[in-house]
């Protein structure tokens, strides 16, 4: 087979067989096909597009890429959660330890922050001690043990997808609904899973600006799910404004732990709802609620009763981390040095709060990174004292940015901020949090 | 500028700015921009298309990216040819002195063999001493003394056109009508001519095998040259058949010799009508005739009162080779030590002589490239004996293979001829060899 061919063929609208698929991902991941036909043949793949079939097949082989986790030694259903990646989308760090203290095991593989997006092993780095780089033995023991544990993405899972991603996020090639999607599921699917709850992001804040294409998305990643037998369930979630109160790596898990203390009245409204109707999600397809709703009422005790909190500490001392921090979270986590009130120019009703503007804002503040090699501040973040549809004084405080490396970039942080805040006279109809759910 | 966002920008389908094209080309050029992003870029382009602008600017910046040959000190208007490409195509060889005898100075650079088509330089150099490699000090200097001057292509000349047609060969970008005209232009424009004859080929030896993308081709081309102030014109012939009697290095300039010295009995009619057509338009353009027709009827005599092979000697002369070449080709260009006879399994009409098959076959003998690296036998190619619409006896010779360095090929080659032959009891209708003449 020839690369030129091969290219040729998806460049004139032609469907790719398995085998042809699997020449090209195996063929680059060994370096025998260099990166020039490589982001040719992307390219060609982005604007003529791949079907459904095409696209597990790309999933299939960039599994085959590296190691597939076996995870048959761990009793019962595993259930993971993937986000498409939001603004203070700190749901993972509480939903996971609930889900496993109702009995379903989360092997968990995360990501890092991008852009104006968070990530949940940055977020749980700023524990101190707590360790994300576990060989695959010592996650899958810990599994069995505890029934949670959350990790990065070793070079081991679907290396394909990391030298193909690496190329696609220099030759504008991301934006792909079916090379995203296969992305996405690979690591997935070589993780081991059972069960996969997506929480697809919409909005101005997410990948995807619009539900349709959001829905696609998830369609997409549904189907190959569904090739792949795995069960999977996909909510279409606001990203509009962000998620919670929380937008920063130690605030995130101040407010995981205000979560799992049943402290919810201290908490938006739309944290609460997400962490419980995606745990529902998970017991039900996990067998440990016959609906989801079951599930959820199940994953709303969890968080009264404290056996999500137990498990949460379960997870950090076996990681590494201080567990005190639950305890005495402000006490344990980094303090930011430097606090910023943001007052309302205008009095009315809170009408927009951009998720993209205040993730940016939090980025400057030194929440997130600015380029590859940039260290985080763990302190760095917003605490927001509004959401859409609150009412504000002129001159009420909004939020407060908090920073400790990056006090010079507070006044950008603030403008950029503002750029996302728009207060009306007239009251916003309510934010819909969740637009839908598909299902396998 | 970021190169990713010109990227996204044409994936997307955007028109791009000169600015922006001119980035691209120079950064490229220049190494700043990697052989993975050029080649997404190019992809892009080839799928999203450009638009007669876009592909002036696209020549123009490759023009840019070296030299521009100023012929000014050349007295006269000055003109050149340019053919797609194609099998038993040795035009130039006879038409440059002739146009040049005729009073129009002939600033020639030409290319080599590639695939199964012929190329100017390597007949020229099948005469012995001939030398292709001249300085652009020398180039100058011979076209004032002579009027006439057949290099190849520098370094020096658009240098973004040399590598990013490389990076197309192994891409599957080459096959862009945009991409094709502004590569084709861009050696034109900075070689310097004032009028460019185009020869677009189409049919099955042809790059372009339709009528209508034939057209479209010219079209483009014909686009950019108006832009650049270049007077053209551009006829387009047929290449489903083998031009003339002759396929292959020596071969082609004996046949030149024998156009030149008036022996047009002896060639096929199409050779000759195609010779004297394009010479015709070019004294048009290079004002040396009121119409095409009446430059037609002083190319014809030119080559029946021996001026026109006097021109040809000059040259010769000039760049180092034999001149008695003229006097006794069969003595002085190398021959072939094998000669094999193609007979006629039927009897009947020949009705189809593919060209790229005989093509083929001549490459198979030796007359051609297999790789970039392959030595060519100058004495190899094909005699035809019959042309579409003549009669033949079953058993009777159609064709002679000839070769030196290929003997073992002999077979393969046969087979790849007769692949390319049918014999019908129906007389065909006769060849159009002109479909069509489009100008500036």
């Amino acid at each position: 087979m020839l690369v030129t061919d091969l290219i040729a063929k998806k460049r004139d609208g032609a469907i790719l067989s398995q085998e042809e698929i699997e020449f090209f991902v195996s063929g680059y991941t060994k370096n025998e096909i260099p990166d020039y036909q490589a982001s040719a043949f992307l390219m060609a793949c982005f604007l003529r597009g791949l079907t459904p079939k095409e696209t597990s097949f790309l999933t299939g082989a960039m599994v085959r890429s590296g190691e597939v986790l076996n995870l048959s030694s761990v009793p019962g259903i595993k259930a993971d959660k993937h986000s498409t990646g939001g603004v203070g989308d700190g749901i993972s760090l509480a939903l996971a330890p609930l889900v496993a203290a109702c009995g379903v095991p989360v092997p968990m593989i995360s990501g890092r922050a991008l852009g104006h997006t968070g990530g949940t092993l940055d977020k749980l780095e700023s524990i101190p001690g707590f360790r994300t780089d576990l060989s695959k033995d010592q996650f899958i023991k810990q599994l069995k043990e505890i029934g949670i544990c959350m990790i990065g993405q070793t070079l081991s899972i679907a290396p394909a997808d990391k030298k193909i991603y690496a190329l696609r996020d220099v030759t504008s090639t991301v934006e792909s609904i079916s090379l995203i999607s296969a992305s996405i599921m690979s690591k997935k699917i070589a993780e081991g899973t059972d069960v996969l709850i997506l929480d697809v992001k919409t909005g101005s804040g997410a990948f995807m600006k619009d539900k349709k294409s959001a829905k696609a998305l998830a369609k997409a990643m549904l189907d190959i799910g569904r090739r792949a037998r795995k069960k999977m369930a996909a909510l279409i979630t606001d990203m509009n404004q962000p998620l919670g109160k929380m937008i920063g790596n130690a605030l995130e898990i101040e407010q995981t732990i205000e979560l799992l203390k049943g402290e919810e009245n201290r908490l938006t409204r739309d944290f609460v709802e997400l962490t419980d109707v995606l745990g529902g999600w998970m017991l039900c397809l996990g067998g440990k609620a016959k609906t989801s709703n079951e599930g959820r009422a199940k994953i709303r005790s969890a968080r009264q009763d404290g056996s999500g909190l137990a498990k949460f500490k379960e997870m950090i001392q076996a990681q590494g981390g201080d567990v005190s921090v639950c305890d005495h979270p402000q006490k344990i986590l980094p303090q930011a040095r430097v606090k910023k009130a943001v007052l309302s120019p205008w009095k009315g009703y809170v009408n927009v709060l951009e998720a993209k503007s205040l993730g940016l804002s939090a980025l400057l503040l030194g929440a997130g990174r600015q380029t590859k090699e940039s260290a985080i501040d763990f302190s760095a973040g917003i605490i927001l004292h509004k959401k859409i549809g609150d009412t504000v004084e002129r001159g009420e405080m909004i939020a407060e940015l908090l920073t400790t490396t990056h006090e010079s970039s507070l006044k950008i942080a603030e403008e950029k901020f503002l750029s996302g805040l728009k207060v009306s006279k007239v009251k916003p109809k309510p934010v819909r949090l969740i637009h839908d759910i598909l299902r396998t």
